[in-house]
């Protein structure tokens, strides 16, 4: 099978253990993720292959970062080594009604200071079928949002699909440019894009439908209307009871059709964070394996319910895996 | 008091911290159990004197293994010390809807070799009133079939009670022998049996009535018919509703009378590993201790209750602590 | 802001990881703690200036349990060195229905042997507006009592208010005076007082009207007609389910008029301990910020909410913290 | 082979990790030892049937310190479970130029509190050949003297070999006896003495040969000639170069003659605790194996020596492996 | 006693445990550290009032830092939290003939992005006799070395004693000065300074005799020339067998005098870093403390060596414990 | 650069914290490795394209083995999973005079069962430049040993250079076909072994001169003369002063020259497993890259030297930190 890739910012992330606070910790346990890249890892897990392509300090904390991925069966080989710093943020964990927090430190990073000519997509997507990437790496800086849209280009030109996780997170939009003038002409090169009703709003102004029932079909609509090359979306519904306590369903639009799934139970959540990003893995995988949207969206919830029972950002669990819960098999009996 | 005397094999768990996977893990906790084992040494944590009889090989592994249930308080005087390697097993704890995970690597152990004349029964029974075992132990090997099978005869000719978990396990029987020919002759010298309306089918191919209500009496009194020297039946019902929470209930046939206790809440799971066992350990100490049957089941299903609670194989709680919780302290207020 | 200024034993405590038992533990965590020197950080977390006042031995353990407190901020220049040992406890922390378990080690302690002389209390509450202590350490020894009684003069005539936890432990009182005898002198000298229905019958005699819904104010109107400086009565109602999982509620007497607020659900529990000290500092904070009655309650109870959710003895949130769960923010959603 | 039986008080060792310092350290590595218990557990290692008599707090902290012990091998069945408190002692490891450093905390234990009376000698000797203590035990308190001295003339009515370490700690003895007036009569109930050219100063007011060679021969020489009970004096001459770096040489006098061994090297030191417990442990072993006290001598140093790599009391080697050292292999090339 | 005050970037360490690299590790052990601020903490510990002032980020991770250094007894009273991100470095702690290795990740810190007009010098200097700053904090920018500029002349106008570890690091220095045009100044208002002859040239030209045993004197002199207000001259001489194995010596020239110590032996090294801030804190300490030149020397040489064999950046030792190694004891037997 | 290619067992290692012994551990810490997939991993860390053939079992522990390899560069692609179980060893860490200790378990592993035909070599050649095998692979099984004959043959025919670590482990072979019949035939087919006097005498009969000075080159003598198609034998010469200190020199002849290194010195090891393998891994680096044979021998003993600080079993350094040694810097100073 060929490839899907991925682009995007890894960060090391630096959490105290189990629910401490950063001032008790004497150590942190750390690992490595991106929206994009734990996609292509979970992908990777799934059986799919994958490469990640991104850009890392030339030191011993980029090259740990790289190993991390490489470890979980990603391709790196199409990564850079220059510049100073790997991002990163601290995560304190919460419990119960404390939710857990994040502390980011990724200005100025290797990524953030990336040229676009350093990655020569002609030969990344040599060997791949489809290209993934979030709405967070155009937001890093405008290089990396230049890369971005060269990375779409080149894919559609080569005959790609392309999706992407459109992820507005205002915050980061801090170089001049606003996320409402550069990521139209991005998602308009997509054929699949995971959209929020809030994010078509806050980045295209599309107004969904009031009544909650129809306010994921009538934003689709609008955004399939508005960027043609679109045939798909979906998203995540979640109905979060606590920190440690969290319900997940799956939506999507697909050839007119709206299809959703029943409503899993994670109790408790292990680690949330990349919950959204498994998603993503599963939906691409379903996409590549079955033949209804129907199924692929099942396995896509039932990814992401398991990653959130796994510490890290990555749903590290093989397709068979997710076959069982989606069979139905969600009590948790021992398996020996 | 006079010991009650286990047979059968300890093996080395091995499992990645928290609910991290094993590709995760740069460090595994360890501990030792076995089926029959954790029964020994749940009753000597009960005040109840205990020895377990096995076969570890003579190395610092085999050794280790041996020094934990001594810690515990088990008489480890009678076990062997030849042959090569232990049995281990690595177990990936699950969380919510996810299951816990076993990967068994346990073929060709110092137990499985083991010769039936290393075992002077009369020996070993010199001080014993009771004798408990596991349907695991004859799946292992025909040596170890054979033993039990001593075993047992040793007992029955010395007058020990005999107990028997059957506990049927069909992957584990590998070595040219069925368990549906080896089994009847063992259970046919017990008094006591656990054994469940699935495990009598498969084992015996005794069909119980189709009603949930009756089913475990309709088993219990075939069992009994066909194995006269049976005196009473128990199990638990397990209500499991994910890797994280569990509801337990005990069953008893003791007498002709139908016995059965309300179910115990346990969420969130700490351990479940060690669960039936510690059922067991809870229902010989109540019949060693109480006055009815009813008592005594209770105080079972509250042992394994609290040993759900408890990281390892062990019920490592006091008598006085089961009995706190059977007087109805259930809801966890703190003790000082 | 002028000081708050606490006064008790510091212990420090011990207790193995996760849900271990102490037979199973290599190795302790260890943090430090105190009902009132948690009031103290609890308050520097929320940014009101406080300091601490206990003895401690004069050795490394000693300094470090005062160093613990300073690095949360509070002021322990008053502290005294002096004396043999630190007070310890083990504490056992337990699940589902598995109540956590404290084994006390803090006899014959540096604090148990203070003498009053060694505090000049006018020069402790220099910079002070509130002096707070608690019902533990008069229990502790007769020159423990009688320090008690010098701090709460010494603040009355300098015109600190005075708050107290009555927190009645049977089990304490054993240097030959009863707390029958001791408290009552004290406690007229507060101006609030914690106190629940169980501890005014115990130590006052007071009985409260059996109705629960009127219990708390018929103890809180009589606790004020006998000591007539009260002129507030606050305490936490806990609805516990299980080890794990806590509801509370706050309730408060003042000015003639009752208040309670709703209960807040923590599910899982993280660690209990603390959780009344913290409902405490978070209604001094409360006290010194806001106009109402009402609105320091609530703040208090969502304080020792958060707390519950947080390793060790304190509360560490900041007063923004806690206001975001006041908001109505208690689902958990993640922070960036 | 009949038991060696030694009697003394077990603590708790609690130690920051590596080198760190108490108030660096927020958890704290935890042991159990004692002078005589670790002559116990050593000897079990070796292969010796060993016995401990001790007193605990019947509560779980004296519950872990038994169990440590037990699992170790040693045979715990007459400890007394009586009392409030366990001994603790908090230990700071150093390196190179910095000593490692001891907070005790050991006052009042359950062993301080001790009734001889509790204690049946007889039957505690039933199986014993050999009984060890050490000059701590009659140090603690004046009942636990009484129990020695009870335990002494019991062991000589019954046959034993008794072996006592004089072991004197100044700052131990505060129950209002001298050691000089409790060790004399304890003392010349031994046929073995472990005591060096200073204690027998202290203790006996011996004053040996002022010439380093000479003045172990002159220090036993009279001190068998005051105490003709004894027939062999031992002790270790360590050349401490560091906290790291230790050199230590065995001496004895038996039979008129004079033993020493070279001196082994021990580069780094791993657990410098218990390195004289265990060449006591060796010693006994060599006693009752080999037919020559120079045999025995090396057998002991060799012992004490791989216990200084060893972490916590105890020298957890088998006797193959002293006796592999023993061989000359002291270069430390990996077995497999 | 008045405060010694500290002026500098405190940084996060981040090190993989024991000597892994940092490809290896899933935790990384961290503390808190910078040069000045070591100094501020050394000295509390050694039992001399110290503060320190630095730049914060107003988060989790900037409270953490301030924490841990008033947790160790450092008046933090008048830092400044404001900014984005704190400083920080990875430490891969070498052994043997591998060196530790650090990678920076320091740009662009809250410390960095300062403003002299946010410490008010006079307010910071009420109750100080000392400042100490090192030249590292010139390094970092230009507002950083202008609020240096300040404090320095705050400082003589108040009759403090000022010192300085002019720490010449080539790569630091990128805002657009030269070490080698901001320096001069800096240290023309400094009493005692901390210099090698290497550090001299780089920053002064000054070129020291080419005689090892005349350079330190032959390169003071030319120093004291230069800048008249120096009074002292002091610096360590390191003799580095390898990442495990350091031998140091103290070198002074005070009122044209000429002082050493022997060499200290540190095998093994436990934590290099702080060894030279150590070294100064151990010297203000001496100066404070002692009458005589050489035994402030000794003091500081000797705190130096013990902080070679602690965790962390700090020597955290009393007085007592460093005067009982300038006594003699560097043989590390065990303190009890 | 073409692939360097290995063929051989991986296994798990497990080995209890620091210097605990198996009975004390509550958890081992876990790492992979084998003789020949430590050249291929060192290699990769060196920067040379590296690939590594084996055969696992097809659970989470097998997937767990290779991802640790592949994380660390190496191509694992042409890995086959099938089998039963990981073969795995335990390793006790010592120190001093006490030696490390390994207790294998590796029998029956899914690497012994292999099949010959599961391997397609010209595949795996496709891109490869050199085959290294070691002694320990044709050991194993009669399907390891004839896989190995086929690589060893394919690879000739390729006209990839072919090296061999003979690495004689007398215990394993067991499976019917002794070494002395099994190997001659597969080293004939290599250009460079690695071998020691010993191993050439036990395997080949080959008798060196008895004087030291010429026993390497009389043996390499012999060892060509007998094998024609080898070029090169290299060794390293180890004088072991204790489990922690450790000297180690590099031999070679080659074109009828004999080199040597000086020796380099490592006090303390840190680990000594894989010390060999990463000798291997500079040697061929070095013949890669470097004109001479002696810039090679000493960048594989700097390489070597360096692998005993790192924990685990490859040598995790660039070319440039080798280079660093090679050019003399081993006294550790710290790398900023």
């Amino acid at each position: 099978m060929k490839q899907v890739v991925t682009f995007g910012e890894i960060m090391m992330r630096l959490s105290p253990p189990l629910q401490n606070r950063l001032s008790q910790a004497s150590s942190l346990d750390i690992t490595y993720g991106g929206g994009d890249a734990n996609v292509a890892a979970g992908l990777a897990y799934l059986g799919v292959p994958a490469a990640h392509v991104g850009c890392f300090p030339d030191n011993a904390v980029g090259q740990a970062a790289a190993q991390h991925f490489r470890g979980h069966g990603v391709d790196m080989q199409h990564c850079v080594f220059r510049g100073q710093r790997l991002g990163l943020y601290f995560l304190e964990v919460g419990a119960s009604l404390r939710a857990s927090r994040i502390v980011y430190d990724r200005y100025d990073s290797a990524f953030a200071n990336l040229q676009p000519e350093w990655f020569n997509w002609d030969e990344v997507f040599r060997n791949a079928q489809w290209l993934h990437w979030t709405g967070i790496t155009p937001a890093i800086s405008a290089t990396a949002a230049q890369a971005t849209r060269e990375a779409i280009a080149a894919a559609r030109r080569l005959g790609l699909t392309v999706s992407a996780d459109v992820n507005y997170r205002r915050n980061l939009w801090q170089y001049g440019q606003r996320a409402q003038e550069v990521m139209p002409e991005l998602v308009a090169g997509c054929d699949l894009v995971v959209c929020t009703e809030g994010d078509a709003e806050d980045l295209f102004g599309i107004k969904a439908a009031p009544d909650t029932d129809n306010s994921f079909v009538s934003m689709s609509e609008q955004l399939i209307a508005r960027f043609p090359q679109i045939r798909q979306v979906i998203a995540t519904r979640r109905d979060t009871r606590s920190a440690s306590h969290e319900r997940i369903q799956g939506l999507a639009f697909s050839g007119g059709n709206y299809y959703e799934t029943e409503f899993f139970d994670i109790n408790p959540v292990v680690d949330r964070i990349g919950g959204g990003d498994s998603f993503i893995s599963g939906f691409i995988y379903g996409q590549l394996t079955y033949p209804t949207v129907q199924q692929a969206l099942t396995f896509a919830v039932a990814t992401s319910a398991l990653k959130h029972t796994i510490p890290g950002d990555i749903n590290l669990v093989t397709a068979a895996e997710v076959e069982h819960i989606v069979a139905g098999n969600t009590t948790g009996r021992l398996l020996r």
